[in-house]
């Protein structure tokens, strides 16, 4: 595995390997690998000649300093666990090879980036869709995979590589579980012992959701029930718990079999917020 | 010439060329081609195997409704003179190609695009810089060209590239004028035979200025006798004129042959808003 600092470097690895016809894959993260990542990597080889995996903790998608100086920094495991999994190329770039003094451009999607996750992190996307365009336009991958774990960011770069005419395809990857059910996440290290056995409830509250809609009882009821069960079991603030179509991400007041509709949750655990989602059909 | 419509036949025709090796030139314009545009075409024929230009009048570029539909609309002449240019394809799109109905995607600069031009056409350069990303994502043009007489334009571009990580190399074309000295520009052609006569007189103050301020004067008097003497002989506002650092866009106080500076100016003449610039180095 090749580890890369800087752009030029990684430029000139790749035009190397683009010329010979290789499918480049990508694999963008935030470093903290976890077998979610290491599932992408395995999912993007089957397609890829060369897979490229980037860890750069992108400031600009922190609405909250404190949470991204607290984004767990695991550089030497994430360098052993993407060995392992045979990845070519690694990307770890310093924050100025990024963002250099002169840099002034911002990029905003407009309504898909306002519900859940925007609701409460304000900028946020904006960030995500900013590093994804960098990323794309340095390493012009054909492919890059990203887990519908989070379900927003996906569909934001979908649409973002649609309106800015991106070449790259974009595959979505289903959401890893620990047997628990609990969606694997980078956050989880910071859970202690007794809320790593509190977490799985969320799953477990979206698949019974998902039976209640699916039998016709009223969404609003079914969100209450399992926002009051959330509380009672010693969860924090629920950031949301909405069912959206999951094309335009705006919530559905009443559900309809021909819509691709899905369970979005963001709540609390202590200090650390967890997202998930469930797909209704 | 090829003339194409959509997208994918675009991409098609540029594939083939890429793959044999070809070096892609591209120069975008909203039509209503003037020698000027034609200049353009000429410098990166040059350079470039392939000559691609597109003509779209970029709604999202005009904060002025009234100023988008009165933009000249002059295609039967446009084909000819890019035919005469030996321009080899020409890449004219409707509207709901560029923009379909899912389009939510914004880019906006920090601080180079508040001053001059954008002080008076809010969001003018955030739809320049959409449509220039779009473009060169569709193209990935080896080159593309500018002309200075936009100056802002080319370096808000050459900026947006370079924190984008863009491939194209930005070239930078001098303004083109006629004899008597008037930029050319497609709003000329609104010109009536009176103004055309007069708006000369832009260029001729620009010169003025020039040889008073490497003279040491006052760079305050020096606008100031200008305004003076451009109101006297009937221009109507002056959206500015100014000293600016041409690499920030930043206005200068005291004049300094160290700083790479130039004078700006957009004045109306009727009802038709004509800029100039001219370097100070």
């Amino acid at each position: 595995m090749k580890i890369i600092k800087d752009i030029k470097s990684l430029k000139t690895e790749i035009k190397k390997h683009k010329k010979s016809g290789k499918i480049i894959g990508l694999v963008p993260t935030m470093g903290a690998i976890h077998s979610g990542h290491l599932s992408l990597v395995k999912q993007i080889r089957k397609k890829a000649d060369i897979v490229i995996t980037t860890i750069f903790v992108n400031k600009k998608q922190f609405n909250n300093l404190a949470d991204f100086e607290k984004y767990p920094q695991t550089i030497e495991a994430d360098i052993v666990n993407f060995k392992s999994a045979k990845v070519d190329i690694l990307f770890v770039p310093e924050n100025k090879e990024i963002y250099p003094d002169n840099f002034v451009t911002q990029i905003k999607l407009d309504k898909i980036t306002d519900n859940l996750c925007g609701k409460t992190r304000p900028g946020h996307f904006d960030g995500v869709a900013l590093i994804i365009v960098k990323l794309f336009n340095i390493i012009t991958p054909n492919l890059a995979i990203f887990g519908e774990k989070d379900f927003q960011q996906l569909q934001i770069i979908r649409r973002l590589v649609n309106n800015l005419n991106i070449e790259t395809q974009i595959i979505a990857a289903k959401i890893i579980r620990e047997k628990s059910g609990l969606a694997l996440s980078s956050r989880n290290l910071r859970l202690d012992e007794i809320s790593l056995k509190k977490a799985p409830l969320i799953h477990q509250i979206l698949l019974k959701m998902k039976q209640q809609i699916l039998a016709k009882k009223n969404l609003k009821s079914v969100i209450d029930e399992s926002s009051k069960e959330l509380a009672k079991s010693g969860f924090g603030t629920i950031d949301y718990l909405e069912i959206c179509d999951e094309e335009n991400l705006e919530p559905i007041k009443i559900f309809n079999s021909k819509i691709k509709a899905r369970i979005f949750i963001a709540v609390y655990l202590g200090k650390v917020r967890l997202i998930d989602n469930i797909r209704l059909y």
